[in-house]
């Protein structure tokens, strides 16, 4: 394929992982859930950059499956903001996968489109704000 | 809200499950990822009522996420066939969830379309047939 | 068979789902365990309708394994109050699975009794109650 | 309870292991379904011991929980064989609970009854067989 | 191998369970994460006899695979007390692996030394305390 | 601490992923076998680079785990060959947490050092071969 991207090897990925046997579904290959509950895990991590308090997806769109993830993949997702709105963030999330036994092999498979929203405690939307915290930090001892 | 629809109690769901601890993020609501897995399987019950054989999820689009569901609640996940072409399915997805403690109250929480493909062994693209069957059959004693 | 009861397909399954490759056992078929666990969620759904409540699994008993489960089937589980007692609610619970690639095929696999109790927060049981209530919601928002 | 039976620290646990968070139903204590799995899996080790070969679950009785189990309790499951027929065999399970923090209090939780048939690949009841195999042995370097 | 210790079948096993179709890798052999997992759990369940408080991992040493375990294995875990320092205690970990199908073979599979270390609830060091307990004790009615 | 070393923003992580709440323990951090998984998953990719055949783990050392790691937190996973012999590799392994709610506080957690050895089918030892391959290849339509 002439067009094909190439794989953005000076980006960082948001999430990175090995498919695992526990990953599959019934016909061998990657479980669509596994992927989406990734893309959703990645697109909130882009957002927390813009907004380190809470954010909920509202909507995800033009998910497209370009290729089968097989287990042993090594699956790189790259994230972007497209844009940034009074309370939400649109952000386009890309998956990549280095073939098992062929690492040099590496092809885009996966791509999506999310939508979050930032929240207070009561999942009414709020303004997207570089200074927002968690209200109920977890972490006693810091950094 | 006025318009709401009504839960159609009259329908057969293609998935039912409860919300378990286990499936929760951070913030205590349920994780995305578990919905977006559920809606994945779900349609690809429904597309198996059109082809017994192996389908595979191309494409997701229009997913809202239109409440929060929490821990507790009982999901249920409605399907229904959009169109039928030569090779694929596109599918409607909805869930309602069914509230803990309030069962009577019931609300849309999420919705989605979905692409599903009928494919061969090498994940090529075959036509959608009432008469496929699944290659290597697991059930060695039958119904 | 002649005398197989037939899949109640007028009834609404209290839990509906389809098994996946995590939930096999080293022989292929579902992990007991996985339908053990189901049949316990399917008997606190239905206890729930009579008791919005806590309620705590005391007994099961005349559990049945009457088939084999394979990967890929579709199991619907139905409930049935047989008899409520002052803090007790005694459940049936039958389970069916529609094979894949023959959905069609739709046969009895396993059933179970259950006993449940209705507790305060002391695991204390009290009078089963229409009009109890979860003491901690967990839903801001509500419905 | 003056007459709570003691624990059998001389006999060696068929199970023995940690309850985690991830174990925990919605009031947080540890799920049915946990426990359930667990003597299932107990009653098939035990079961192993009069026949190597494949064995299945065709029954459970009697299955009684006295007291929840909590997360971080040390759970023991003891087995013993009832009796022994042609093709199947009858198993008594019961499940003790250290309690986190306080390890010398250590609790009957649940106990069961389990019978189990040996099979053979096509799930039919074969002979009890103490020198009976698994077909396909996945043990290349063996011991 | 002349010298093989052979199993301690006095001792009471810190844990012991069943390698699931679930704990596999890629190559269908039990996944390094899984025991090491059971190691760390192993440890702290040990070092509980000692300081029944917040213990918390600082430390492994010399982990040796020595032998993979297969889906089927009984894999049983002793642990040892080697020393124990005012804050920090010491601890050796052997896992032994019954093979499936041929109970009678069991083999010294992998080994570890841990390091744990008695904690408050802001994590910092404190002395071990036969008669430490944990802060906020999660079980209302008791043993 | 002066003499902290500084996040490595230049380098590729080998596994990236998010903390959730199923990853803790009952102190509400992150449970070392769930990091443990992690270290074991990323010698393998690092060994893989060098041997895209089978490895498997056969020691693990110095494994220190400096800070509790939290639910949210994002972890990045170093790794670095240390030497390669005949028929293993070492490798080294940093573990790095950026807190949630304040991702530019980033502190390594976790270090450790692994050997892994690269085997044929029956788990003996083969020399390291950069032009190995996986002997059953899942991958029916390639890259």
């Amino acid at each position: 394929m002439s067009s094909q991207p190439s794989f953005p090897a000076e980006r960082l990925p948001t999430i990175r992982r090995i498919m695992r046997p526990q990953d599959a579904n019934i016909m061998g290959t990657i479980f669509g859930g596994t992927i989406l509950s990734e893309i959703d895990l990645a697109a909130a991590i882009e957002a927390h950059t813009h907004h380190p308090g809470n954010v909920v997806t509202v909507a995800m769109d033009k998910i497209e499956f370009h290729k089968p993830i097989f287990v042993g993949d090594l699956v790189s997702i790259f994230t972007e903001t497209l844009s940034i709105g009074r309370t939400s963030i649109r952000i386009r999330v890309c998956v990549w996968a280095e073939r098992r036994g062929r690492r040099d092999t590496c092809v885009p498979v996966t791509e999506a489109q999310v939508t979050m929203v930032a929240v207070d405690e009561q999942f009414n939307p709020v303004p997207i704000d570089k200074h927002s915290t968690v209200a109920d930090s977890p972490h006693p001892t810091g950094g």
